[in-house]
This record gives C-alpha cells, sequence and structure tokens, in this order.
C-alpha cells in the first residue's frame, strides 16, 4: 500500500502556448482553454475525492491561477501556498519568447528538439537586453544575481529544483500532509526523472499533458509504486500529443 | 513623511451580507457584486500607483478571492500571501447563521447594535451541533481547541488579531515591505482601533466599507500619520451607510 500520495497539475494551456512560442520564465497568462482545463481539473480531483492540506506552486501566474482554479472546485482556498522560483518552467534563455514554428523553419525540427527535450544541452544565453531578464523582475529582486539564471536545460531544472523537492515537499508529505503540486512541463518533469530515475536519453520522449491531475503514489521510502493521470485514456494521449506537436514547424 | 504605508480592504460583499445574516466564521462566498468590488479596489489600486511585496488574509474564502482579484489587477499573483485564522471576521457565535433583521425583530435592534458592536459583550455561545462549528472545521484540525472561540467580542478580535499583527505585519513593515491586508468588518476594526486608539465606547460607530482600500500612512514609531480611502467621499459615505444599516430591522 501506499504511503504517501502526491498530485502534479501542469497548468492549463497558456496565450503562449496558443502562439506556439517558447513560454519559459514569461509570465504568459491562461488562455481560455487555459482557464477551463484548470476548472476540469479540480472537478476531476473533487469526483475522485481529493483533498489537500498544503499546495506549491512557481511564481508564473500560469501556474499560480490554475492553482486557485483548482482551489475553487475543491472549496479548499484555505490552504498553505508556497510560491517558489524553483518550480518555475524551464528559463529558455534567448529561445524565450520566440514562435516555436519560426525557430523550427530557421535552425530545423532537430535542433529545436535538442533545445527543448535534451537533457544537459541549454539554449543560447539570454540577452542583456531581453524584456524577461530575471535580475529586472521584482519576483526576482531579492537573490543573488548568480543564483537566476540566463539559460537551462532541463538538467540545470533538476538541479534547482531538488532542493525545494528535499527541504520541503518531502518533509510535508513525510509529516503527513497531502501535497498538491501546480506547476510546468519541465519542473513536472524533472520530479518525474528524479523520482522514476528515467535515464538521460529517455527523457526526452516524455511529454507532460496541460490540466491532466498526475498522481504518484509512493512508498515508505518515497519510492514510486505507481503513478496515473485522472482522466481516460484517449483523453490523456491527445494531450500528450498536442505538447508533443508544439516544436514541430508548421 | 511617512515611514510606512499599509493598505487594508475589506473583502467585497459576500452572498450572506446579501441575505442580511450573520456570517462571522461562516465561509460565505463572495457575490457577482463583491467580485466586482474586488476588482475595483485592485484598479483603484493600480490607478494611484501602489505596488506590493507581500499580502496577508483570513482563511475565509470571501477576503482570499477579494485579494487574488486585487492581485489579478496588479499582476502580482507571485507575491507571497500568508492566510491566518487571527485575520478572520468575528466570530459570531450562536448568531452565525441567523438573518439580521430577523434577529433584530425578536431581539430588538438595540440588542443586535450591542451584540454587533459593543466592545466587550459577546453574543451567545455557538451550540455543540451547529454546522459552522470551528473544531469541526478542516482549516482548524491543528489548533488547539482551547484556542478556538465559540463566540467573540470586539475585544476579543482584538486580542487574538494583535500576535499576527506584531509577530508576522510589524516585522515586514519594519523589513521595508510593502503590505497588503484583506480582511474583514471586525479584524481591520481592530487594526484601527489599535492604531488610532478609538475609545471602547467609539468604536461601536466605525464602520469600514466592503472593496474600498484603505490607506494609513504611519510614522517611524507605527503611529498613523494619516488615513484615507482610495475613492471619492460620496462613495465612501454611501458604501459606510450600506454596512451601518445591515443591523436594522426591515
Amino acid at each position: 500500500m501506499a504511503a504517501y500520495k502526491i498530485v502534479l497539475v501542469r497548468h492549463g494551456e497558456s496565450e503562449w502556448n496558443l502562439e506556439n512560442r517558447f513560454c519559459g520564465w514569461h509570465d504568459a497568462d491562461l488562455s481560455a482553454k487555459g482557464v477551463q482545463e484548470a476548472h476540469q481539473a479540480g472537478k476531476s480531483l473533487k469526483e475522485a475525492g481529493f483533498t489537500f492540506d498544503v499546495a506549491f506552486t512557481s511564481v508564473l501566474k500560469r501556474a499560480i491561477k490554475t492553482l486557485f482554479f483548482i482551489q475553487e472546485e475543491l472549496d479548499l482556498h484555505w490552504i498553505p501556498v508556497t510560491k517558489t522560483w524553483r518550480l518555475n518552467e524551464r528559463m529558455y534563455g534567448g529561445l524565450q519568447g520566440l514562435n516555436k514554428s519560426e525557430t523550427a523553419a530557421k535552425h530545423g525540427e532537430d535542433q529545436v528538439k535538442v533545445w527543448r527535450r535534451a537533457y544537459d544541452i541549454p539554449p543560447p544565453v539570454m540577452d542583456a537586453d531581453h524584456p524577461d531578464l530575471p535580475e529586472k523582475d521584482a519576483r526576482y529582486a531579492s537573490f543573488d544575481r548568480a543564483v537566476l539564471p540566463r539559460t537551462e536545460c532541463l538538467k540545470d531544472t533538476v538541479e534547482r529544483f531538488l532542493p525545494f523537492w528535499h527541504d520541503t515537499v518531502v518533509p510535508a508529505l513525510k509529516g503527513g500532509k497531502k501535497v498538491l503540486i501546480a506547476a510546468h512541463g519541465n519542473s513536472i518533469r524533472a520530479l518525474v526523472k528524479y523520482l522514476d530515475k528515467v535515464p538521460d536519453n529517455e527523457i526526452v520522449e516524455l511529454n507532460i499533458p496541460t490540466g491532466i491531475p498526475l498522481v504518484y503514489e509512493l512508498d515508505a521510502d518515497l519510492k514510486p509504486i505507481k503513478h496515473y493521470y485522472l482522466a481516460d485514456e484517449a483523453t490523456v494521449n491527445a494531450a500528450i500529443n498536442a505538447v508533443a506537436n508544439q516544436g514541430k514547424a508548421k
């Protein structure tokens, strides 16, 4: 029997998903469909009888709002919510803001796939005059500049996410709290890679659908027993394919 | 010149304000008008150039959602939000859930006004089978029963609010944080009484309008220099009168 259960939700579709642009740390809002997906995630959790004591999310509004709409459906506005940059999407460096199809047409689909999905190859560094430069954003103003990335590969995302997992999420789980995480494709992928020990060369093919709760059941040593999505297989596969196709030239 | 500035907002109209029932710790939702008021509060703050580093609210959704809609207008979803029962509305004991007009017709307007507004006379204690009993509510499950009130006079509200003010809000202010509090008629009244040293017999006449930001400018010793609402005088007066009339028999 599972000792612990944790629920992960990737934010609903954002306005930049819709425009097929590399979003990363850009604070894009949810699209109308994304809002709907978030509410649906909350409804699915409610129907399946889930409740939560505590929630964690990023400092980006598409995740924060997804969490809020889930809280609304579960009538759990009151639970403590911790927002951390360590749950942010992967920082996309110089690609941030570019249209994915255009980038693919220019650099080739393979290069885009490498930048999006290779474990340890970061995209080009963000220029100092980029409008999304973290050190000029109030939400990161209190941090040492040295800790703020100007680009990230997935390996970097895993490394900056894990301290939060170990210091905050695990103690909450071990303290008996029912934990909900609303985050991003790559920060959830980072956790899945860590929990399931997915090899570096396989993680590239793992796609997390938007707005579908992903339940991990863990044993007493936090080793996964099983995981499943709170949706039927056809819905999950359609959502995974939609995400996988975003990097392709049109 | 003011050393510190703090903004207080009473939640927008709730469904129970609308029904004219004693709400207290009952977790009533915002009415459609209340949602609108919350957004308007956010817009007023934005127009006046306010920004915030941190926010505090109660564990009741009408205040949490008011705060969220203000954050939405200010594009400040990412700021840390602490939710505490110490910012809850006054606990109305045995009156909680009763229609105010019916109570006034039964007990007389004067008795209702005493229960609503007298500084140190609590309403009757809540029965053990009341649906809102705090000790049966998940959000209070981790607290010692002895700390959970079964009724409160405003004096009780002041006394349970002040530890949060001293331990959390004041250090945030003194640490240079710009602070926003989204709370309730009586928890805001408790703070105003403390800051402005309002005598016990005068506080009864002080009404806080819903959804209008109240700005306090404080000197280096946290003594108020001045305070003002972010709305024109006619709007403020109309809103104050609406609140004052709630306890009257119809």
